[in-house]
Parts: structure tokens; C-alpha cells; sequence
């Protein structure tokens, strides 16, 4: 091993806050941002890496194409409205959607605790069979790795993922424009709060379902309506706000939303106040938002309204030049409050 | 949600001779086979997948391409030769180089337990950059989830890698014929004997150390010497007796090794005799076993040893027609064994 010339590549260790990690270090706000700048990208560092996308553009042999990858450790492994497997397929593909890719094929890494049922692995595995159906996907690789019992909690899945990026599209985080309008797809906080009602053991005249569900057939009817759509993000871990401040920081504009128009079920509401907790933060797991130029906006929502998955679709605010980076919610009495990235986690394991 | 027409494929739960997930299932012998072939085949089954190669061959805009998956859950998270980063790095590169392709890019997925110190996670992401820079690959995309002390056992780390198949490249298990020469390019059981080594407290007067590796420039050098290799396989989990099974059965050869000729350590063939361990079965990180012509096996054979990693690579046997899907160790006495896959684990979380 002596004689090859490993790289003597280095880095100092970097001050952060915290000398160990903190379960908010992966709950997609403020410390988790601090851990990828801080700690992994002056290690890592590289072009792409660098764009913060939600998923990698790659390209071979002149073909652009999508590449994305996520763990999901969500608990309960089953909740209302689906499991962790379903979870793994939608989650990836979705992230795979936010840049316009017609996702493809998807690898799947499994750690599983012994002692897991084998009922509930196969009820999984029809979950996830179902979800890629319904999104046009296979699995083509795969890796299953088995831990003591006690060394994790049940099943962990990783998915990921490529697609193939259509010629003329350009979606990017980077690319919103000031003036451009938010759709977003539908109601807020269904996933988070149904793993929360849960877990806290709520019950509520209807059962809160998780929203998880692939946006792929969606994008596709979007994108044939325009391809200038500037910018995509599926508001999942952090939620609606926090998918807002990445793009605001991103494309550098300031971002404008109006309280009342942002949909929310009223069980959801209700569970939100029982728990204390900001619906704009919870997770989401079958939304987007989309930022597109004002003059198609009316038209790009009205094929989001007729998709099955976007009824309940509105327009909730605008790219502004003011406050650059920041996002601004006016209520129903005009008045102004900034949305803060969160710093830490309410939610954890949500995915 | 009701109104979109779900997928209602179903398939009954498998009869398996557990009921729950054991250690032996992510042993990467028969019972991981048994579960691959029994749980996850029926509900995910696609042509590319039933190939059981270790990645899966894709083909975009006329390109082919490997895509290949791996989770790492070995336990200690450093040890001597290396940490779990290095070995996450090295080995998704290496899948992707037994089929001949040109590692490209990685997608990285961590899980990480609270608490883990960021000195520690510093030290690990240190190491991937090193073997990503001596293997030539960038990560371009990640993910980090963060799970509450107790529900995993420090971090756990999933790479996705992508790699470039080049012309006229065509490596497969199922290519063997009979005839073929076996090269092995290194000592046996390094590896997994280096972390037994620390788990049991043993030592010798040399450090056991792991031998994980970057092969992506030796396969470079054996296809410059000739594109007509016909398998390869790198022989971790389950060891080189579990990568000569899984190829004699999926190529439909009997396949004949002399013990002889199978480089060991002088310690870690100690090891294995104080552990009763055969090394047969322990994990190598960064060796190779590649089925040749009988025409070409020398001069394969000699670019390997001009390989810093390769230099104690041998001529270990040959596939033949007779008894096929098995492996027989004729030893220096002409006795012949059946080496049979294992049924479980003798080394659990191992990589």
C-alpha cells in the first residue's frame, strides 16, 4: 500500500458550535446548513456539489441527466397514508422531478435491524413496488445489510436515483426571478403531522393521512404546458419555509407570501396548535412549490388544479427585489412576519 | 389520492424458514441469497435486477453505463487500515470496476447517531475525500439524516456510484467458460481478520491491517493487456469462497481451486486458526478475482503484479465443465473439498 501516492489532501477541523452532533444537525434548518458548509463541503468541495440542488445534473455522452440520493430512518416504519418503503420511492423521485427529470431507475440500500418481522419487510417491499409502478421506476440495483439487534431501529432505506432531463428544460434554485409567482400544489403538512398525531397518540374526527405520493405525472403535464418553469422544490424535511429560504438565498430575491392563501386541512390546523407547531415548518412528502414567470402562472396552475394531486393548488406569493434572501408572510390584517429558517428540529425522524 | 388508478400488483408473503430477520440474512451467503431470491425477487423482479450482478448495466443516449449501491455498517467505525469512509468509497468503486467500467461520480447517504463526535465525522469524510481523489470519483450529490442516541450504532454510510462501461467492454458473471484461469491479485482475509482482530482484542507481532483499495487503476491496466476478461468480482462479504459460488452458479461452470497457490498473511492465517475462522470466507476490501482465457491468464496475470496492489496475485485454479454451480480445493496432497456457500455469518458487520 506504501508505494501508491495517496492523496495528502487536508483540512483543518472546522469550529462549529456543537462538538458533536445534534439531532438538529439533520433536521434540514439552520444547523444542518452550518453542518454541510462547515463540515462537509470544505472536505468534499466540488462544482456540483456546490449548487445545493436537491439532486445532481450530470451529463453522458451529451444526454443531461438527474442524479439524487436520500436515506430515509422515518418512525413509525407504518403511519396513516403509507409506510417507509412508498416513503423511499416518493422521496427520491420527487427529488429526481424538482429539476424536470423523468426519473428512471433507482438503486435501493437496505439496513435492517434483526429480529424485523419478515411480514413487515415483504408489506414494504409492496409498498415500494406499488409507489415505483405508479411512478414508472425500477429498482436495478440493490445492497441489504442486516445489525444486531438494538444497532438500529428496524429498517433504514436508501434510494437513489437517475432521470433524464428533457431538452430546453432549466429548472434551478438558482434561476427565480423577481415578479416570478409561487404555486404551491396543494395543502401543507399533511406527512409531518400524521407521523406527529401518531406518535403523540391524537386522534381527530378524521385520521391525518401522510401525503406521500410521486409528483412525477405532474411535473410532466407542467412542463408541457411551459418550459419555463424557473425553479422546483419539494418542501419536505423543514417544510414550506424552509424550502423557501434555500431558494430565496439561492437565487438571491426576496420572496413575499400571503397567509390565507396557503392551504391547510382543518384537522391538520387543529393538531398543529394542540402540538405548538408552525405548519410551515412540517415536512411534506407529495407537495411542490414552483416558481414561474407571472405571465403562464395562471395556466401552470390550472394543469396542477386538474391533476388529482393538486386540487387544492393556489398561488401563495411572489419573487420580490426587496429583502433579498428573505422570506416575508402577510396575514389577512396586512401585516408583515419574516419566516425565519428554523435552527433546529420540531420534527424528528420525519423521513 | 383515491382517484388515481394505484398500481394493485400483490404477490403472497414468501414461505421462509424464519420469521424474522437474522444476522445470517445480511451474511451475503445462502441465507442472504434466500432472501433475495424469496422476499425481495417476486415483488421487485425486472430483467436487470435478476442478473445478481453487483452492479447493474444501464444504457442512456447510446451509452452504457454501471450503476451500483452499497451501505456500510461496519462496526468498529476505525480500524487498522482504515475507517468506515475509506471502505464506503473504495467499495462502491470497486463494484463498479468488476464490470469493467470507469468510475465516475458517488452519491453519499449518511446516517448519523447524536452525539457522534464532529471530530470523529472529520476524520471520516477526510479519508473518503483521500480515496475519492486516488479513485478518481467526486461525490456530486448526499443526503444526512440524523437519528436519536440508540437507534444506530454511530453512522452508517450508503454510496451510489456511476461509472462509464468502455467499448467492447463486456464483463459478466454469467460470461465464464470453461477453461478459464482464476486470478486472485492479493492475500486473502485481510480485511475482515483486521477488524476481528480489534473486536477479539488479539494481537500479533504485525498489526493486522485491512486491505481496503481502490482497484479502478488495476482493472484499467488488465483491460489495456486484453478486453477479453470474462468475470470479475471483488470478494468481500462471504469472502472468495462466496464470490466463486455465486459465480459457478450463475455461469453454469464447476470451478476447481489448488489451496496451494491461495496467498495468505502468515498473521492472518494465524488468526483464523485462533478464531476457527476459515478464510475462505472473510471479507477482502480491496482484491479481485477475474476469470480469463487460458491464452491470455499470463500476461494478466503479470500486469497485475506490476500493480503496487496486486503484487502477490496468483493463478488459482480454473473453471471446468464438470461438476457445475460447485467449487472443489484440491489440496497439496490431491485430497479434494467441497467448498459449499456458507449458510450464515461467521463475521457480522464486516463493511
Amino acid at each position: 500500500m506504501s508505494d501508491y501516492d495517496f492523496s495528502q489532501f487536508s483540512c483543518p477541523l472546522p469550529k462549529t458550535d456543537y462538538q458533536t452532533i445534534q439531532m438538529a444537525h439533520g433536521a434540514g434548518g439552520r444547523l444542518s446548513a452550518d453542518l454541510i458548509e462547515k463540515v462537509f463541503m470544505p472536505v468534499f468541495e466540488n462544482s456540483t456539489l456546490k449548487q445545493l440542488e436537491d439532486q445532481a445534473t450530470l451529463r453522458f455522452a451529451g444526454q443531461p441527466l438527474a442524479f439524487s440520493t436520500d436515506s430515509f430512518v422515518v418512525s413509525p416504519i407504518f403511519f396513516p397514508g403509507g409506510n417507509i418503503g412508498e416513503l423511499a420511492i416518493n422521496g427520491t423521485v420527487n427529488d429526481l422531478c424538482m429539476c424536470g427529470a423523468v426519473p428512471q431507475v433507482l438503486s435501493v440500500g437496505f439496513i435492517i435491524e434483526e429480529g424485523l418481522p419478515i411480514a413487515d419487510l415483504h408489506q414494504i417491499l409492496l409498498s415500494m413496488r406499488r409507489a415505483m409502478d405508479q411512478a414508472g421506476v425500477k429498482i436495478v440495483t440493490g445492497d441489504t445489510k442486516v445489525v444486531n439487534k438494538g444497532s438500529c431501529d428496524k429498517i433504514f432505506i436508501n434510494t437513489t436515483g437517475i432521470g433524464i432531463i428533457p431538452d430546453g428544460v432549466k429548472i434551478s434554485a438558482h434561476g427565480i426571478q423577481p415578479g416570478d409567482k409561487i404555486i404551491l400544489s396543494g395543502t401543507i403538512a399533511d406527512h409531518g403531522m400524521a407521523i406527529m398525531s401518531v406518535r403523540e397518540g391524537l386522534s381527530f374526527e378524521t385520521t391525518i393521512q401522510s401525503d406521500t405520493a410521486s409528483l412525477h405525472q405532474m411535473v410532466a403535464e407542467m412542463l408541457n404546458v411551459s418550459k419555463e418553469i424557473r425553479a422546483m422544490r419539494d418542501p419536505t424535511r423543514g417544510g414550506l419555509a424552509t424550502s423557501l429560504n434555500e431558494l430565496a438565498q439561492a437565487s438571491g430575491v426576496g420572496i413575499e407570501i400571503i397567509e390565507d392563501r396557503i392551504p391547510i386541512r382543518e384537522e391538520v390546523h387543529a393538531a398543529c396548535e394542540i402540538l405548538g407547531i408552525d405548519p410551515l415548518y412540517v415536512a411534506n412528502e407529495g407537495k411542490l412549490i414552483a416558481f414561474v414567470p407571472s405571465d403562464i402562472a395562471e395556466s401552470v396552475l390550472r394543469v396542477i388544479r386538474q391533476n388529482p394531486l393538486g386540487k387544492e393548488a393556489e398561488i401563495i406569493g411572489e419573487a420580490v427585489k426587496k429583502h433579498p434572501g428573505k422570506v416575508v408572510m402577510k396575514n389577512i390584517y396586512g401585516v408583515d412576519r419574516i419566516i425565519d429558517m428554523p435552527v433546529g428540529e420540531q420534527l424528528p425522524r420525519i423521513c
